[in-house]
């Protein structure tokens, strides 16, 4: 394995175990550490299973997949993990104490180059990268939930981080075939989740005032906006939608658009609403049946994938 | 054509010429009428390659797109168009006035039972519905163009439109396997509009903000959000993101998502942004280039569609 680049991944739960199917089916040996009891034996099984399911999908061979899954090291101590890595990925639960615990035990036995990533979703790198020595080479790298599925990777740097330990992240990043973005200020959700929040509360103001039903408000998206959205980010979306391009449509729509945004105040979502949605959402999909619905969207997003691979085939 | 229903499209350009198809394409007899010089010709050489690219992407076999497309006929007259009719979609120029009189027209030789839809993404119905004696049969069907590919259309009652006129045009745009949404009152951008104009909003402000440049922006939404609004709206991607459900997700997320409404005020995009966001678009895509991948966008929508028909068996 001496030509195998080498990434450290430090939790192995869902996000820690689909960040190692990842980089092992990108050809990098993955070094696995989880400290909590019983996490290998629960890895192992899910492994397992999802490596089977992106053969199963058409999204590796057999062989590919084999090999990859022994690319795979489960380690007995966070610094047999960080041995030789240029990479690291923190995968841990997501409170700052946690990660505080976790990132200073990875400053203590982190090679002088590797780079260190944090999954964390919602905490600023800067709230528990702030003690540690090598902290100009960590930087939040925050995935969508399964990261080996949805390629997007928000890389956020702290007010510490180094331009080239971002520019570092986002090479490694592309090259195991995730779509890096660089958020270049921390900022509350980062990019993907405020677009996400701009649309959400806008739909759950909709439902709130009566203008449509939740279900009508999904097959807006579904099979409207999510036609375009699957291959075109908005801003593509619009620079096609006029003939003369994106300044041509703002010439067109800005005002339109202006105007929706004055009005209605959006607040947090109200307590009665999301009773209300709860009831509305359990007649569409009875709350016993959530778990089967997860795995028929696993399941569709393995098959659209394997559809975009054969678009660029 | 005895066991054919029957739909008249008023307006046989790109929209109404989608319409056409749309309606052909469900076994309809299409009456398309529009009293532009030189409209039919045009109508004519658009159709064919239509017809053509839906056999090409596998939408249609050549036998489907051959017989369908005869069902369509152009006509000489107005009353023509309407003659037999059960549904009238009207799809000219998007101004008050052209719609007013085009509606007028409708209005004196429509039969006693026929629904009638207007295509107006922007302009409410009781602008131009009001002098009507048939208006409460007349309601906004906007389509997302193209109709024939994108299938989401919202109908909009305007304050006549009795209910079961609703009811008539739901049914009928379910029949022709469109998706019929309901917004249940006048507001300015209807559903759809307000929710790509939530994000939109939101989107202008981080690019201005210097969060992050707009291939990245595109990028969280191309390989991120849109991976799951592809086939999930909004909601039911958030009630499957939290082991409970929606109601869970709210419980954990609502904080979020509501300390991020506040802050920086979302005004119209601003003339300078504009100009910075159309030079980096020509960066990522010449000007020159515009049509070629607007071309290549209904290409890939179409094999898009093919996937989306080969997973539903």
């Amino acid at each position: 394995m001496a030509d195998h680049r080498i990434a450290a991944i430090i939790g192995s739960g869902l996000i820690g175990g689909a960040w190692s199917v990842a980089f092992a089916r990108a050809g990098w040996v993955v070094q696995l550490y989880d400290n909590r009891a019983g996490a290998a034996k629960q890895y192992h099984s899910w492994a397992e299973a999802t490596w089977r399911a992106l053969v199963t999908h058409g999204l590796l061979s057999k062989t590919e997949s084999a090999q990859a899954q022994k690319l795979v090291r489960v380690c007995d101590t966070m610094s047999a993990a960080l041995e030789g890595v240029e990479y690291v990925q923190e995968a841990v639960a997501e409170t700052r104490d946690v990660k505080s615990a976790v990132f200073a035990d990875i400053d203590k036995d982190i090679g002088p180059q590797a780079v260190v990533g944090s999954s964390s979703s919602g905490i600023p790198g800067s709230e528990f990268m702030d003690n540690c020595a090598n902290r100009a080479r960590m930087l939040i790298c925050h995935p969508v939930n399964p990261p080996h599925l949805v390629p997007v990777v928000e890389l956020v740097p702290t007010p510490w981080t180094e331009p080239n330990a971002v520019e570092t992240a986002r090479t490694i990043m592309s090259a195991i075939g995730q779509t890096p973005i660089v958020v270049r200020r921390e900022i509350g959700g980062f990019v993907l989740n405020r677009l996400q929040g701009a649309l959400l509360n806008e739909a759950w103001a909709l439902y709130e005032d009566g203008i449509a039903s939740l279900d009508d408000i999904d097959a807006t998206v579904r099979d409207g906006l999510g036609l375009r959205w699957e291959f075109m980010g908005p801003f593509e979306t619009i620079d096609l939608n006029a003939p003369k391009g994106i300044d041509d449509y703002a010439a067109r729509f800005r005002k339109m658009y202006a105007s929706m945004g004055n009005g209605r105040k959006k607040g947090p979502w109200s307590d009665d609403i999301i009773k209300k949605a709860t009831a509305e959402r359990a007649k569409t999909l009875p709350r016993g049946a959530l778990a089967d619905k997860a795995k028929w969207r696993d399941s569709y997003l393995m098959n659209l994938l394997a559809f975009r691979k054969s678009q660029k085939g």
